[in-house]
């Protein structure tokens, strides 16, 4: 599937593609030095073999490129990739070990290549097209079926001695706490993300189901997702509410540590669960405001929805393989 | 008093002198481009009086200037600084509020001053002189009665958005834990700090007595400090041994998270409690390594001792007013 304008712009010299690799698809675009996405195409990710993998971001290149001269290509994938933007080095959800994505796809499709993790790249078109322009001390938080997160430190993105920081997903936030698949218990995305959500709202469920008629709509409990949580609070479902709420609590929660060992300027949250808007947002500005270090003798950060929505990730990896 | 050389060496162009200021003494030192203190004086705080700390501070420099030509001076203080190294927004232990130090002493001593938060300028010191060098991705965490930090990130001292970031002592990792003075609950300081090791060892001389002997020295629990515990652990008692361990235990967790979220080459452990060596690293170190996210499938940080001791925050103030 392919949309976008079929007339190649006057003056592309600048144009990259952007490639956002996920569990279940792979998305494609044309993105211009103003964050604008031409085109875009997308596939399913074929398999977890990364060979298919590679061919498949290969087909969607070169499937825009017969419209579009681009100079670089961009990809972000969620997983943990080295400093120098190469080797994918564990990718939990598409299987890559140690897979060397950027020689890979740069000899594949005769351009310039970087590798980028997914929500660094979505925290990066944030800070340049979207929720945190002008914050050159920002902090982004992806908020989806777990917690990821981009740091912009003085306006670079800040990727760690190994490249695999802004992982705060996994700070411990509860000693003993629920057991995470990194490994840990306790860990921050298991409190406040969409596996949270759904965790609150099934519990509900099972326990209260007449509290939950508003979320179940006449489906068992084991069926329950975020967006059906997130609409059902967004009727004024009370339950639901409560689940946000309880997610945001402690989402403004770990943003209070955030802030004691970062103090950006400006929070943005974004992911799947930010859909929510401020039904999310406001509960956790509310305990970050309550849970800050010092309160009342420090400038304060603010905490933002992010704009940009499902392109950020690849507005963010065209931009950064442009830099 | 004064200490040092009292020869001025040749080609001192490059001195500046750093001034640490504590709650009970302000410490100062003339410092060469190489870290190396030629020449230190000090004095009692004299009050919490604004006014009577920058006269001392201004006194010390007066003393240290007759034997050396200095151009610039560098004061470490602890407090929230603001971002442009001038004006101590709070400083709890000094009763600064708002205080516009830098010029203060800058038109007391007619030389450049910068102000900076004294963990930041204990961090800086082992990035450039001691057992960061060579780490351009670092986190200092100074254990005293209380955790500060210092965060250097490309090879440049993160200070925040307002001037007030690495205070990762104030990150919660135990909901309604025991209270902070910052006004939150379950702060990583009450933890893992001098505190913490204090409040364990008296709560072991309360309830058994008999296994508290070897800290206690026939004095009563509430004079038990820091030091007594090292010493007795340093002289193998195991109580005092399970107090460094525990206390350990709680600072190795923390330094699990910051490395999820900063990733960082290195950790450096100072401050006074940093005296006790392996006893209190050695355990940290254990659980950082229990506790990280993704181990097994990512390169891992070292957890060393600092170096540099208590000059750490002269070097540190000296060479960043010379920068």
């Amino acid at each position: 599937m392919t949309t976008g304008s079929a007339t190649v712009p006057a003056g592309d010299g600048d144009l990259a593609i952007g490639v956002d690799v996920g569990g279940t698809k792979v998305a494609a675009g044309v993105v211009d030095a103003q964050g604008t996405v031409l085109a875009s195409a997308r596939r399913p990710t074929p398999s977890h073999d990364p060979a298919e993998v590679a061919d498949a971001i290969a087909a969607l290149v070169a499937e825009l490129r017969q419209r579009f001269t681009v100079h670089a290509v961009g990809v972000g994938a969620a997983g943990w990739i080295d400093n120098d933007r190469s080797t994918v080095l564990f990718a939990p959800n598409l299987a890559w070990r140690d897979e060397p994505l950027r020689d890979v796809l740069a000899s594949r499709v005769g351009l310039p290549v970087v590798v980028e993790n997914d929500a660094n790249a979505m925290a990066w078109a944030e800070y340049r097209f979207g929720a945190g322009r002008g914050h050159n001390d920002l902090v982004c938080v992806t908020v989806g079926t777990g917690i990821g997160g981009g740091i912009v430190l003085d306006g670079r993105l800040h990727r760690g001695a190994f490249g695999i920081g802004a992982e705060m997903g996994h700070m411990q936030i509860v000693p003993d706490g629920y057991g995470c698949g990194c490994g840990n218990n306790g860990c921050w995305e298991q409190y406040a993300s969409g596996r949270a959500l759904v965790r609150a709202a099934r519990a509900i469920a099972v326990e209260s189901p007449e509290a939950a008629l508003r979320m179940l709509r006449g489906r068992p409990a084991d069926e329950l997702s975020g967006p059906d949580v997130t609409a059902a609070a967004q009727d004024g479902d009370p339950a639901a509410l409560a689940c946000l709420e309880d997610v945001g609590g402690w989402l403004g929660q770990g943003l209070a540590s955030l802030a004691a060992i970062l103090d950006p300027g400006r929070f943005v949250v974004g992911g799947g669960v930010s859909d929510a808007g401020e039904l999310l947002v406001g509960p956790a500005r509310a305990r970050f405001r309550a849970s800050l270090s010092g309160r009342g003798h420090r400038p304060e950060a603010d905490v933002v929805v992010a704009t940009l929505g499902s392109a950020a990730g690849i507005v963010g990896a065209a931009d950064l393989a442009r830099l």
